[in-house]
């Protein structure tokens, strides 16, 4: 879970949030280990730096013990000035045209890296805004080039345990050109980079029409898939809770995940990450029912039987072959999810056990709104 | 030109204002002047309510003559809270399922209508950011029928020589299902509501691939073309200058345009607005950029032999036809706008002009930025 | 069942026809009992003409008596030009500037309409492949008023119990403008006809990322929804079976039907028809699990709760609201609709039903291939 | 030229010829060389096997010396069947799970590339229709080993000086998932293959929105661009005339292309191709206007001033960046391209020319049509 989707959402147009918002880290983390508990499936909060407030890691740390959950991927941030920030990222970060900037872009990296570091992250995620809004505002290469380069001392920064991942995106916030567009770009990166470089996959950063499962198997086949944004989408980075629009693709790209790990294809080891923006449900519903629609997806494609299909494909027999996938889509694995979710100390309605507990009416008196809460989040 | 258009955007992902920028009416309509003045081709403002401050509508009509600019359409907004609006917008305006919310948006509608009656406009433009972000959250039938009753409401609120214009959008912010969608539902509500309400067109509003200078020839064979938000877009609605991205499809639609006004078509009358972001540009440099490129544009359009082009059409001579629209768009007429802006009093080269002036960096010293003129503003 | 679809389809790269394929409109018919009488829910074929061959009426309806199959729309044909025509389609048919070329396209409907008689069609389906490819060849307005005066002619001269479905479709073939680009030109068209003008939905003629369940929702909004063109596609008008790429909007759609059924609309009768190309399945394979899969989307549709949904709707609860869609949709029907098909004498799996007969390999005994059954079909 | 675009071509819905077309291959050699004669722009022709009949080669290799125009890269065909052909491609070539299927394919490969070797090519230009239609039907992993091990293969086999290009396309024919569906997958296949395999771009074999010229500088960075297909389109791979809907991008691609000559890129030497499919337009005419197209494109981006670009985007001054390529692009370069066309014996205005010249009339009357010359090619 990203500590970003605990908080609502919004859009250029506006924000509404809710009542009982999470205020600090902290929050954040009581929330988080709120639906691992219930969804039994969830261990692990992602940092965002500098949203999340790590001031004091000791009791970021002791926290964390406390509330059972742990820290995957570190996440930077360079598409935002901050208020101290000597330079503006408004040009670039890691692509821009001065030299100066990309040092402290840099510099921020290795700050998000010893944060990471210290909380026991594996993995440092980076998702960089940079591109152009119109024509010729940049050099379409030149900017790659020097995304690399920077890429390359931060990748060198990186303990040897770590996996560095790089996210594309062909567009948002920028309008003409991003400098990782694509998996292709972003495979060239990661490959520049070195075997711990591997591409993030969010299912919003494509093109309308874009075949992901295909992109995943590509990942797959050179060892490059380093995991997921999860959420869904009917036009653009809608960021919307995973499966509640294509959950047939949902089941598809599963499908893929299952057939890599039964290949035992070599650097197989997926980040499951979600990537959400809670606009309108409330934030901790919506990852509960994330969290069950992810569980579902896996469970069906555990049902597909391999060698049906494999045999299927082999003679050429489309519609047996289609069948075969989709007997296991359309079981219904509710009962099946509900229960192992109960047997691993889970609820079998998360949804439902979270409205019958109250948290949400008791955060909303523990953590009154103020206007220095009101700040603005990532979607 | 909009008032919101003169201050820096921003997406959802953050906002890079400059120095200079307008913090109050008054700034922008003092800004609007200008660009005015510099293209001989902007003369009005189009008001934002709740955005555009005017408590003292003496001293905003005493700036107007002062500053030679007019008002245009009106702009109403239910897609954000306001500090002190007692109910919420978060689950739509129009369509709410909520009968004392769209009593609240009603009511906001016909302030927005009375503050047009005082500046002198003589138009209402509608856009709703009404709509759903998940499959069942809303009926489809039913939240479209509520924005039909509150328009019908609203429509009898304007005076006699007023237009209103319905706006269509398919996403964003909404991302599932919009209750404006497309130009077939602006029409339907258009013909309900009766000769005065007319259809606007804002060309970063459509799905991908949409043919939009064919959505223009349908509303205007119809006699529903209400007028335009200009601007232009790579992905979404990205609200880059016009003309940035796809010149040719903004000379086609100049030419549908053109053609209209030829055949005299019944209740063509176009409003002609802008509606861009301007992230990374110079706002002022933008507008003088963009009233640039419609202008050659619909010279462009103008050189266009209407009889040749008829007669090729007639005869099946596709490739005769098509040149006759290329040789006009092939054209360089940027000597004849230049000179045409000049005798009509504006600059040969807006920009340079501009420049030039000093303007941008005597508004930094009279503007200075504070806290609470960093507001982030509509795109 | 369209006709056309009992025969393997193929793209403007090639066609791989297989064995015992019908090529003659008798072969057809069987094909479509057979369809029917597997999943007792096809009970209709719909003619295309020219391509079926009609000529001694008598024969085609005593083959449907002994069939036990009956007639739905008629569909014309003027996007080919057949070897006796004397005037060629190349530039359009309705919208075409020659008035003899319009004039045959009227009389070919006239045809069509009289076969449509004496087979007991209730409906004309016209599908136009009017358009242009490139900006200029044809004028936007003008070549829509021809195809509506065309359209009126042909209107006139049909039943007053027929009805005439009017198609959109946003390109292909025409690659630059269509004369009926979507749903808005379709309902134009049939509100200028008249009260049994109607609009059919093809699920694949749409632009990207289309809601098309919203577009479904305005035309009955307005008793303008005639029917469907059932079929499936990731990226254009692919015509795959039903329910094979986006099975969760397909469900969506029929909850859309089902609540207008619910709501007793005014004018709502749609037409339930299929229009697939088969390129690699087997025709008959797919039109079973086509209808299938119609079957299984229509009882999940059943199973929503509608008081339910309507009150998460109307206290604005987004994530119930969705639960009870999701839950209808997550369940499990097949044993509901094997059985139901079981209970109405169809089989409880019809694909292997028909694999078990050995139909296929009988007819491809019965019918071989020859040259000139080799032809082209629509897809 | 592509040989196949100088006979008009169809889509899945039809195909209406003109009088006069080619019907073997020394006709389309004599109307490549009218085009080059005319353009003094288009001096090869790439040939189509087995569409082009090459029995005879000193007789093809005469009609080139005697005409004056050579062979660019050969084209194979694995997507069709031939009548002699004991295999079918229904499922696929390089991507068939039959290993006899795949070993046809290569087979016909080598076939093509002694063609190519005996007519003077330097390429073999690879693309492949495989894919699969749904879900299931192939393995998205397996499928593209197969591809990369047949194309080692045949990339083996080409001459040492010769280029392999590889063509990716993101669907049709196939619709749910084609082997090679964007430009990381045939750089993937590229590197596997070695330094002469290059990526070739067909500017009409992207998803919506894609920006071109992005994917053009990406594989410019890597040395990996072997040329393009150009042509236009709208929606899909429409194969329209170059520069027809989209000019502007157009001139963005030649502007990354005098930018990578001016860069001394290593690998620079890119094909350039047309593949265009001329449904309604004189085929020749057609051509005659794509080339005049891709000439003022050329012209236009020799006139971009790159210092002044290079010191605009160094110092961020967006809009000055962006003038600068509009400036070069609005500057109406007829008159030049007119008068170089002129110098190096071609014609002023090409098609002009080419009516003035009674051509076609003379070919209708040479070349009748029959049954036999009716056959569909390749769009």
């Amino acid at each position: 879970m990203p500590s970003w989707a605990l908080a609502t959402g919004g859009t250029r147009f506006g924000r509404f949030p809710g009542a009982g918002e999470p205020h600090t880290l902290r929050h954040k983390m009581e929330d988080a280990a709120l639906v691992h508990r219930l969804t039994a499936g969830a261990p692990r909060i992602a940092l965002h730096i500098p949203w999340d407030d790590v001031e004091d890691i000791g009791e970021v740390l002791s926290d964390a013990r406390r509330l059972g959950i742990g820290f995957d991927a570190v996440n930077s941030n360079t598409f935002q000035d901050q208020p101290e920030q000597p330079l503006s990222y408004k040009l670039g970060s890691f692509s821009n045209p001065s030299a100066a900037v990309r040092r402290q872009a840099i510099e921020h990296h290795l700050r998000v890296i010893e944060i990471g570091k210290q909380v026991g992250s594996r993995a440092l995620s980076v998702w960089l805004a940079d591109g152009s809004n119109y024509p010729g505002q940049m050099s379409l290469r030149g900017s790659f080039e020097r995304v690399r380069e920077c890429l390359q001392e931060v990748y060198a920064a990186t303990p040897d345990d770590w996996r560095l991942f790089t996210e594309h995106k062909p567009y948002e916030p920028a309008t003409y050109a991003t400098v990782v567009q694509d998996w292709g770009s972003s495979l060239l990166l990661a490959q520049s980079l070195g075997d711990r470089a591997q591409c993030l996959v969010d299912l919003g950063h494509h093109l309308p029409n874009t075949n992901i499962e295909l992109v995943v198997a590509r990942l797959l086949g050179v060892g490059k898939l380093g995991g997921f944004h999860f959420n869904d989408s009917k036009y653009g980075d809608d960021d919307l809770t995973a499966g509640s629009i294509k959950p047939y693709m949902l089941f598809l790209i599963f499908h893929e995940l299952v057939l890599a790990e039964r290949d035992r294809l070599p650097g197989f080891d997926p980040a499951y990450m979600i990537d959400q923006s809670h606009n309108l449900k409330d934030p901790i519903e919506s990852l509960l029912q994330t969290v069950d629609q992810l569980q579902q997806a896996f469970a069906k494609a555990c049902l597909v039987d391999h060698e049906e299909l494999a045999s299927h494909q082999a003679s050429g027999d489309v519609i047996m072959a289609e069948r075969t996938l989709k007997r296991a889509y359309e079981t219904d694995v509710r009962p099946l999810v509900a229960e192992a979710r109960r047997r691993r100390g889970g609820a079998l309605d998360p949804v439902l056990a979270f409205r019958a507990s109250g948290y949400r009416a008791q955060k909303a008196i523990e953590r009154p709104v103020s206007a220095s809460t009101a700040r603005p989040t990532h979607l």
